[in-house]
């Protein structure tokens, strides 16, 4: 089975850090490829460079779904999963929906930390539309951006921790494709179960297509 | 005061139409400026070239913006308008909220009646991510592309009224651009208010100007 | 163009608030009649006399009515635009609808900073009815009735700024008659837009009309 | 004990089978006392009427209140409520909150069938408004107004009958005093339990007064 | 008329507590009995004894709903109206329900005050299942489980009260069958109205057995 | 990593085709156990069975917990998911929302095709209950029962897919675990994903374990 994973961003050290997690979700026989736009903005501070990332994503899924099974597209809150089933023959699965997915399964309500305070409201949003936000007990941000959370690791794991123990429900989703990898050390942290939605994404992908879905 | 209309698809005569109605709803002293995007997808039939076309809306705004008051995005349950709000200094107005907005203030419930059928989940989506959904009866399609709504202006008229006639909201919204200027002869024919999105977007633009907001 | 406007309180002095803001939001060719009940309580401080008030309300409707393209009921979460809809024939608009339409226009949420506390629940209660509590952040009270708001002018303004800079919402909507004409101020004093329902609902009500609706 | 019920129509008839029915719901020492306006429209057709009668039905609380342990106002649909507890030191209750109170603890969603086709927005609405819609299943219309309900009995029962075996809720209500009376032969006719808010009040009435609320 | 009521925890205090209270709201010639599960836990600590305790409470409907014309169910919260009633012929009621429904009647929104912190997500969800919660403003916990609210009556009515003055609602329903016979020392305290669900309860079987439902 | 999964029915043949169904969606390694409560009802035909159950299945969770790293409950609609999870040391999964968890992933909106009428409002109201119904297009109910659908395969399967092919969702969930297995068929007949909840709760018990939540 290949599963393609699309960053939207275009932070090196980010795709890296998604490749390590996603790789690390697959089963045997599962290989992962993990990509970013070829073109576009490379960190994603805005609505105006969310939208255009989009766009490469649907470059890139186009250009590499021949030969994937499943696609998972690893930005939290952004556009482009309708467009990119539209391209695709075969699921995609955005880790917007994946977190939440399984924070429902255990637990009752799920509170997001994410980025930047500007994220909230889009993921707010996106929750809303997706049927999603009855269980969401709120989004918080860590007011910190990909490049931070990536490349100043020990003090992003210590201020989503921080970030997380003021979370009112009783498991947590991280809520951005940078935080990838920090579950454990927060879980263990706070004493609530806390969802990656990469490793989520991929899991997930990988159950459909074992499902012929 | 100076209106930028931005129509998402390339459809020259679309564009034209628009034009026309846009400039009729603008008040002595206004100027419409009604533009598409330069590249990009020129009939928009699924949500690949949709969310492709969104990036032609934000360069023509970015390029353009420059001394508008306000802006109007013609798509209806197209994406971009936070983007554009982003980019502009002025208010950016999207003709999807547009409609219902003044339907609202005409009537209990509304009915969108649409383009295609792969339209309708769009536009249902988009108005239950702006909480536009509470008062809305339901969106119907007319099977109608925007080709066929703009090039053939004698069967679109007598489709839009046959299926407005089955419309359970007591106010109809017309929901595409390319029905621009069809509400006089729906609204004759059906007995019931029938609201054109795009002079209601160009009306409600010139009011924010106004009221300074 | 003739709009009808009606005040539902007696109070002299917001009549002729209501007036001079009124008439500055009429294009050139409308005329603005601004009214109120001809017997009736004064001042609205309770449920008992808002329901009084609004037959008063209905009885000016009724006699002015002829000649009049749309009516503006200017009491801010008071009853009687349905009933009024079914006396006149043109239409009807409530400035506690117009200003969550404008404001859902310019912003994501709205927060609506209104009178007594005893107002609160009756304008949350109306907004809920009209399915416009989606984006309504909250309602907040100033504490102050429309004798203060309109007799103690400069206070008036400076407590409804201070109230307004703790809204969580990200437009403000003035949620009384009596504090027309402070939305200049007002936007200045927190950086937001603030929406004044009683030019909108003239503009709007001019837009109706305009489009034939 | 004693309660006062307000018939917000002034067709002698009606308010006379009000009384029958209300009184056989009073337990021993419970007196019921039946009025209804001393002037105002008499039969209500529309949203106009329906307004004017609620200051009737205040004027009435006003002056017949004193002694009073509860009062009922025995309009479905109609407003008046909250102006008319805000002067009674009493309870007062409304049969459109009755009906459907005593109907959700009979059944899992209810049907409400009402008077004419105009009644039922404004039954759908106040139900929304007073969150007691989530569990009705519809509002049906028989086409018939108070003066058929009441002056045609025989007829009037047979067109409820046909029209509740029509309901899709597993509980009808009676939606209109017109039809107090009827939920025995109706019920007995569906094999469904039949809600009577007219007895249904008195009997709550009493409750809330036993219990010292 | 006979009323059981069921109280499904099998602390001897607390049903001898709700058979007192109970039967103070019999009307003259209703028999109130009043039992608990024959075996089973003793107090309700988690989800597993309420479940567990259900049985129990079904056991004893079973054995005894010979000659019963209504069944109450005593426990707040807890699982088993639809299977009693299928059990039942006659009507069931869950003091979950009718404390809501009385409360519904007597304010605008209304707040739970219950035993423990774990009781209250399976209030708030019951609530959310029945349609409740729209007006439901809070569950608020006293921390005090059933043995205490029994047993250290004047402890835990101060509790009670503390915990009731900081509630939104200006209802308050107590939220446990321990609480019963505390509704009157605490609306006097807080001067607002408050249901006790119990007697509540039996008021309202007895008016579903009069009204024949 | 070992699987426990508790069929709350007591009828054979269905606890050995959902062993058949659960233990092919295990991945090398894992050990799926499949059982039944060791007394109670056969089938479930009722809510008063359907509750008694839950106290066998919870009996087995209690008995077999030890190794177990993971829980699953393979009741479409039925109760004790928080009970067990509060016995349990590991992730309780209910099949009753790990359909819908993968449905909402591969599609918009889902349909769900049970067994009995009965079940369509417990269904419903479990659905409700989780938040789960926004995208829930209906509950569809195929009228045959547990012994049916498994004892009379190749009729049950030709009337689940009759069923399905009425789905309006644009996917479709087999509510009951007696449809275990039918899904690859359903789905080439009606064209549409369809998801067996049995073998998609045992791959969603894996992912939680695997990502040691």
């Amino acid at each position: 089975m290949r599963i393609l994973v699309v960053n939207p961003n275009r932070v090196d050290a980010c795709t890296e850090l998604i490749r390590t997690v996603a790789t690390a979700a697959a089963a045997p026989g599962t290989e992962v490829e993990v990509t970013h736009p070829a073109s576009g903005p490379v960190v994603l501070s805005g609505q105006n460079e969310v939208l255009r990332s989009a766009i490469g994503v649907l470059d890139r899924v186009e250009s590499l779904r021949e030969g994937a099974d499943a696609i998972v597209l690893a930005g939290f809150g952004e556009p482009g999963r309708e467009a990119a089933q539209e391209l695709a023959g075969v699921p995609v699965l955005d880790i917007t929906e994946c977190g939440p997915a399984l924070a429902q399964l255990r637990g009752r309500r799920y509170t997001v930390v994410t980025s930047t305070e500007e994220a909230v409201p889009v993921v707010e949003d996106r929750l809303h539309t997706l049927h999603l936000d009855g269980r969401c007990a709120e989004v918080l941000a860590t007011g910190l951006g990909v490049p931070d959370l990536v490349g100043r690791r020990e003090e992003a794991q210590s201020v989503v921790i921080d970030v997380a123990k003021r979370a009112q429900g009783d498991v947590v989703v991280l809520g951005c494709g940078g935080m990838a990898g920090l579950a454990p050390a927060v879980a263990e942290a706070i004493g609530r179960p806390v969802v990656d939605p990469v490793p989520a994404a991929v899991e997930l992908a990988q159950t459909l297509v074992r499902l012929g879905q």
